[in-house]
């Protein structure tokens, strides 16, 4: 797309920090990382978000993401990371070209990924019953 | 595995409040959620991680996730999620059987996933370096 900034980190138009390519994928540094190492992969074609990904290539993704992501966090003696993919505006996502980030973590980085709620079963149960009725019986 | 929760999750051990299930996989809701619908979809079998997890499970398990997580936000009136899978204490994995995290999203829920931060060139390209040598030529 015109307009789309990894499309442009795609066809070279703008540059980035390659660490990982192949005929269907590209992965680069994130220049505003979390921590050093922070890494996107994303499809080499256009593609907005989770669900706008066809499946054989979304698995090919997540096939890069373990093959690389062990070796991006030990490049920065990291023995833990984080995969994350945001999907639409109210989930944070800012570039709509589907990207899913290696959060490489350290003991102590300060990085707080999330703290859980407690929650009524009453609201789990109803919760629960709304979802599954569309896939289980 | 004897002490997992997951597994005992999977076995009907221990209740859970299921929305997805098919012969190699599990969803249930995240009964500490970030928002109401927060939804976890696992392996039956037991796999540590992301890299303990064979290629054709993780693949089958992001199927599960494209495919239930719009469902999921929708019943919870959400137009967004994120997609998280931690790996390693350091990345705030708690229970050691892979699990994926469906977060449904919405304007304004106080949830910040994370803020990224400036950082030098010479240490992005180091680190680009560190991690290309491994893959590009």
């Amino acid at each position: 797309m015109d307009d789309c900034v990894f499309c442009k980190i795609v066809s070279n138009d703008i540059p980035s920090y390659k660490v990982y390519e192949d005929e269907r994928s590209l992965a680069f540094l994130d220049i505003n990382p979390v921590n050093i190492g922070h890494t996107l992969v994303i499809p080499k074609e256009h593609h907005a978000d989770l669900s706008d990904t066809p499946p054989p290539l979304l698995a090919h993704l997540v096939g890069v993401v373990q093959k690389i992501a062990p070796t991006v966090a030990a490049s920065v003696n990291a023995e833990g990371f984080n995969l994350c993919m945001n999907n639409g505006q109210d989930a944070g996502q800012v570039i709509f070209h589907a990207h899913l980030h290696i959060i490489p973590r350290f003991p102590d980085d300060g990085h707080s990924l999330w703290s859980g709620r407690s929650i009524e079963e009453e609201e789990l149960s109803k919760t629960a019953d709304a979802i599954r009725k569309e896939f289980l019986v």
